[in-house]
Formats: C-alpha cells, sequence, structure tokens
C-alpha cells in the first residue's frame, strides 16, 4: 500500500478525549477512529493487525478442531428469559422490532449455541465437540473511557466446547489454557501477561482470566512473584495464597483481561435441555465450557505492551504491513521499483512515496511501529537502509535479501 | 474435514416453516440454522461457502482499489438525525444503552462513513477513493419470511465511493457494473441475473440492481427479450420500453437482488459538508456512489439458481469443499489414506467416514451437491470413481490426477 493512496493520515496531537495509551497512538497513527464512546471503526491499518490477530486465534481453533460459525447478534427474548440473563445480564441492550418481538443484542452466545447443540447431539458418541465464532459482540458498559480496552461494540472470538464428563471438560480446559499462552506468545503479550484466578460466577469456585500488565487496565490484580499465577482483586480473601505455588510474596499490578475461560459446566446444558445418551442409553446432561477472547482489546493489549514514546512497536506476527519503506532525495525510481518488486514477492511493504520532509517521513514511521523500516537513498549505492523499529542501529543490506 | 467429527447433520424432512427452496435446501443439509424469523446461525458448511462468496467479492474491491475498513453496527442517533434518516428509515433498529444514550443499528453506514471521510479529505488531490467494508447490517423488516434472502440481520459488503466530479462518480460506477458482473460470473448465477434500472431515491433518476430470476424472488422485474436489460415493476411506466435498446417487447419474471447499486452524489456529503478543495481552492462537495451485496443473500441466490429436485450443485468457487468422499464396502482404510493425501495436498475435501448406507452416503451426497463425488470401492480396482454433480455420468480416474 502506497501512504498516498492510504485514505487516512496521521495526526500530530494527542485526542484529548482518550486516557488510555493505546488508544490514542492507535488513533494518531490512523488504525481507528472514535465514533462515540466505546464504538471505534477499524481503518485499514487497525483492520490488517485484527485480521492477523483472528487468524492467530483461527488457526489454533481449528487445530484444535473447533468447528468454526457465524451465529447473530439478535437473540429473541425468550432464549435470553430460558437462562434468567435477560433480566440478570446488565450490559445487555435490548431492543424491539416493529412487530413487537424483542431481542437481546449478543454479549456472549451461550442461549444460542446451547439450543443449536441440542439440534444435533443425540449420544456420548457425538461428543466432545467445539463450535466456535469470531463475531461481533455488543455490552452496554455504562463506562467505556478505555479506547478499545472496553468498547460498547467489538469483534470476539467465543468458542463453547460439550463434554460427556467433568474429566473431559478440564481436560479440555486445561489444553485450552496452553492454546492461549500460544496465541499471546504469537501476539507478543506473553511476557507481560499473568493466568489469573477469577470468580467463577455460581457454577465453578473460580474461572480463569489472562491479564496483561499495563496502566491502562482497569483491573487489580495479586501476582505471586514466585511463579507469576495471579488472583484477581475481586475475588481475593483474607490474605494473598499463590493458588499455584502456596507462598504468600505478591506485587498488585494494574492489568487488562485479554482472555477468560469458564467451566460452564451444566449451567447453561439444564435450562437448555441439553442432554446426550450414555453408553447405558441413559440421559445425562452435557458438560460445558466456554472460552472467550476479544479481538480489538487484545489489539489495543498488543499495543499497550509494544510502544515506546515515539510511537507503536509491532510484533511481525499482528503487524499490519512488514517493511515501512521510505524513499529520501531523488530515488522515487529506485523506491517505486523496489515497492514493486516486494509487492510481487508477496512481502506486505507500506511505502511512504508523498512529498515530505524526511523528518515527518521518520516520524509517521516511528509512530505506525512497523517491524522493519526500509531507506532508500542515494548515498547507500544501491543499498538499502534496514532498521528494526525495536532497535536503534541501521544495516545496509542488498534488496534481493528482503 | 470427516463427517463424523462435523456436529451437524442433514436432515430428511423439508422445515415446513420455510418457503423459499434455498432455506429449505440448506437447513435440511446443514449448511444454516433458522434461530427466529429472519434470523439465521451459518454454520460450518454455510459459514465456508459465505466466506468464499466473501472473498470472491473482497478480491475484487481491492484490485479496484477499495480500502477495507470495518464500521460498527452502534450508530448514535445525533448521526442518524443529521439525514433525516433516524425517523425516515423505516428498517432502522433502535435502542437506548443505559445512560440513555440512543442508537440506531446500520442498515446501511452513510452516517459513518461520509463524517469518516471528511476528517481525512482536503484536496481534489486525495480524490477519488473507496471504502468498503465486509459487515453485520441490521434490518427491521416487517416480512421475513424468504430464508436467507431477506433477514432482519446478514452481513453485507458495502462500498463507498468519493469524487471531485459526477463524471469521475459516473465512469467509477460504470467500472463497479463491469466488477458486479464478474462477481455473479465467479459465483454461478450470473446466466440467470439481470441489470435492472430501479428507483433511485430522491438524489438519482435511478438506480441499478442486479436481479437474479427464481421463483423465490420478492421482486418483479420486466425483462427485455432483446438484451435482458430489466425494470423494476416498483418504477415501471405506463408501458415497458426497455432502458438500454428501446424495444417493447419483455417478459415479467420473479427474481431477487442480489447486488444494488446508487449514485449518492451530494445526498450525504452536504448534511455531513464534506467538501474538498478543488484546482483554484475553492470548496466543493464530494460526489459518492455506494455499492452493495448482501453475502447471505447471494449464498441463498446461489443455491435458487443451481439445484435439482435432489439438492444443491454449488459451482466450484463458492462450494463448501470440492470433494465428497465416499467408502463404499470394506474400503475404509484406502479411503482414509486418500483423505489424508488429498488433505495433505490442500484440497478440499468432505469425507463421509460414517456407519451408514450406500445409499444413505449418495442421498448425502446430492442434497450438500459438492461439485465431484468420489467414490472408493473394491470392485474398482484401485481407482476411485469421479463423478460431477451436475452430471450423470461416472468415471474411473487415478488418485493421483485429483
Amino acid at each position: 500500500m502506497k501512504l498516498s493512496n492510504l485514505f487516512t493520515r496521521t495526526k500530530k496531537d494527542y485526542p484529548k478525549d482518550e486516557v488510555s495509551v493505546s488508544a490514542q497512538l492507535l488513533i494518531r497513527a490512523g488504525f481507528i477512529d472514535k465514533v462515540a464512546a466505546g464504538v471505534y471503526t477499524l481503518l485499514p491499518l487497525g483492520l490488517r493487525s485484527a485480521n492477523k490477530i483472528s487468524d492467530i486465534i483461527r488457526k489454533r481453533m481449528d487445530d484444535a478442531g473447533g468447528q468454526e460459525v457465524m451465529m447473530q447478534s439478535l437473540i429473541p427474548r425468550a432464549n435470553m428469559e430460558k437462562t434468567g440473563r435477560w433480566e440478570a445480564l446488565d450490559v445487555l441492550f435490548k431492543l424491539k422490532g416493529s412487530d413487537e418481538k424483542e431481542y437481546g443484542l449478543g454479549a456472549t452466545h451461550e442461549e444460542i449455541v446451547t439450543p443449536l447443540a441440542k439440534k444435533f447431539t443425540l449420544s456420548y458418541k457425538d461428543l466432545p465437540f467445539g463450535i466456535y465464532q469470531i463475531q461481533d459482540k455488543f455490552r452496554d458498559e455504562l463506562r467505556a473511557k478505555s479506547g478499545v480496552l472496553r468498547t460498547r461494540e467489538f469483534m470476539m472470538k467465543d468458542l463453547y466446547s460439550f463434554h460427556a464428563s467433568e474429566d473431559d471438560l478440564n481436560a479440555y480446559y486445561e489444553k485450552m489454557i496452553a492454546i492461549y499462552w500460544d496465541i499471546f506468545e504469537h501476539c507478543g503479550i506473553k511476557d507481560k501477561t499473568h493466568l489469573v484466578f477469577a470468580s467463577g460466577g455460581t457454577f465453578a469456585k473460580y474461572s480463569h482470566e489472562f491479564q496483561t500488565q499495563t496502566d491502562s487496565g482497569e483491573d487489580e490484580i495479586y501476582v505471586c512473584k514466585e511463579c507469576g499465577t495471579g488472583i484477581n482483586k475481586e475475588v481475593l480473601g483474607e490474605k494473598f495464597e499463590c493458588p499455584q505455588c502456596k507462598t504468600d510474596q505478591y506485587e498488585l499490578i494494574k492489568a487488562v483481561e485479554v482472555g477468560n475461560i469458564f467451566k460452564l459446566k451444566t449451567k447453561y446444558s439444564e435450562p437448555f435441555e441439553l442432554t446426550f445418551a450414555d453408553e447405558k442409553d441413559s440421559q445425562q446432561p452435557v458438560m460445558m465450557g466456554c472460552y472467550g477472547i476479544g479481538i480489538q482489546r487484545l489489539l489495543g493489549t498488543v499495543v499497550e505492551a509494544n510502544r515506546d514514546e515515539k510511537g507503536m512497536i509491532w510484533p511481525e506476527e499482528v503487524a499490519p504491513y512488514k517493511y515501512h519503506l521510505i524513499s529520501i532525495g531523488d530515488t522515487k525510481k529506485e523506491a517505486d521499483k523496489l515497492y514493486d518488486d516486494l509487492v510481487k514477492k508477496g512481502i506486505e511493504v507500506l511505502y511512504d512515496d508523498r512529498d515530505l520532509s524526511v523528518g515527518e517521513k521518520f516520524a509517521d514511521a516511528d509512530l505506525i511501529g512497523l517491524p522493519f523500516r526500509l531507506v532508500v537513498s542515494q548515498k547507500n549505492e544501491g543499498k538499502i537502509e534496514l532498521k528494526k523499529r525495536s532497535e536503534e542501529t541501521t544495516e545496509l543490506v542488498e534488496s534481493s535479501s528482503l
């Protein structure tokens, strides 16, 4: 993509109405646009990164045998009443059609996926299976002040698993913890992320959250100094004891929840009478788990965890493009050719072909934060100057090595 | 994908509450699930086809220079009031958050994309450009009886174009007509599709619709017997005269609108004061066009146009898988190996490895309607029986030729 064609532009000033650093940077760099509190458009650069995050997640859900579907946001009132969440779910947006039919806008989809599974699940031979989607969610958040870290509408990967026994649910749940660590590693935030014990609601002692340390986070987490496991302040007892290694040494951090997983057990299968025939042909309730990751929040968290005073520093797998190509002086022809060559090779490159000063181009490259900056300049005698965004040093390379 | 793993199953009976043939077939074959009138979940097979349709469209939008974004469904009331559509758009779902803020749920996104363009458009040098998304739309349809041909929620590709002159808009509009024909050709419905003159609303004499002939269609179209151009009954004058070749010979058909394109001109740029500086540095209103395709409706239309009494007949580019592999008799080992080989080669294959009769497997293959059926049977002496879904004859092929 040539920057002269991209309809967005970077901004010099920090948006005054954003408190989170990630939203400030994403808006300044032209990745997102604020429509209202908690409502953001993903612009071309932001959508590319969001899609890469989704692809990292999708691949791992598919590898784990997850079957992708797309449920709809309109959930009939009757479905939500069946579980009591029409009244109990305080973030549920409600609306009424012109035919007086009432809907909730999906905040999660247990009330759709459970009756869906009931249409096809017959016996223990059909279990286990996992159904997932990467789809828009709505939450009527009273407080939506943290940029894309807490929004009223966002894409979410939500996987629901179905099991014949609690043992099988437990094994799947442990597998999903490992998959989540792998996802966060590939998104470049694993080092700052903690597995945290959180409220399990009415149906399990604990759920687990993945919490990434950042000052923009809204959660307070007690983190074990030995092993890094955390306890959400909301569920901390009288004093800290690490749930893993049992020590009492902790530090208190601010963090943002980038993933959460629940053992739902029979909370949803019971009201929807989702049962299966066991080996003795006796009907048993299906055990369920659910596993969520908010895409925009993860996007914002990647930025929170990977930045400096000049701008963002995108991890390579989730960067919108790999290279930021800049032409200096009278080298437009050479830079155009390099851009064409890279595009032909299928390499993702953002090309600043605009008529701006070198200083302005370098500042934009640092703000946008692609992993590698390429400079074509006469003084380099046919070689290309390569600089990693995360490092200060440059090196000269042959264009054929890119 | 092995059918023994797929959580959905085919159904023998036609759903009694569906009148459109496409919805009946898609539900029976396990491509979609009905949640409520006008609200359908895309199941794994249906989502795969929908994604292929989206990919066909996305490639062509990108090739035309379209820049992909993702707007949100929550549109603040103030935006809709600016154009008068808060009251005038009768299909607009409205809701109120707990902070008393009101939103419309996006039926189209002119009220978001126009102020977005205003944030970045400065001069004639920035024009033209196109912004598009493939994103969920909501419509409060009083009548939602035609399966996925008319739903209350659906994915839509909506592209908005921005121009410095009406001539430039006209040229872009003609280019988009050609692109739409290409899309419908690749989806296997071009032969049954007509370019139709329809109401242009208050801002243009005509808009254009692409209408595909089917008895399940809700529109009545007068089609020229000479050239195939149509006029929507809604805008027909006293008598038929073909807008292209001026003859008066027509036939009346039932059809479904699979695409529509509008010259918006300044209808939205004026209320949002979207202007650009022309070459004399004088501010001029931006000319706009918009170009829509509903994904689920197109999915349903592909089925309407490609089927027989046994089931669906998927065009290769939008089929969920290319091959439907069936093992007959004591050939599970050979069929397993063929499946593994094809998957390793990156070939998309649905493998019926279930313990069912040959008749049941063949019936499911015809209903699901993948382009090619492969049968592994002892009588074929190592060769594979290949049958095109659209033809009656079979041939024996080497597995290496697949």
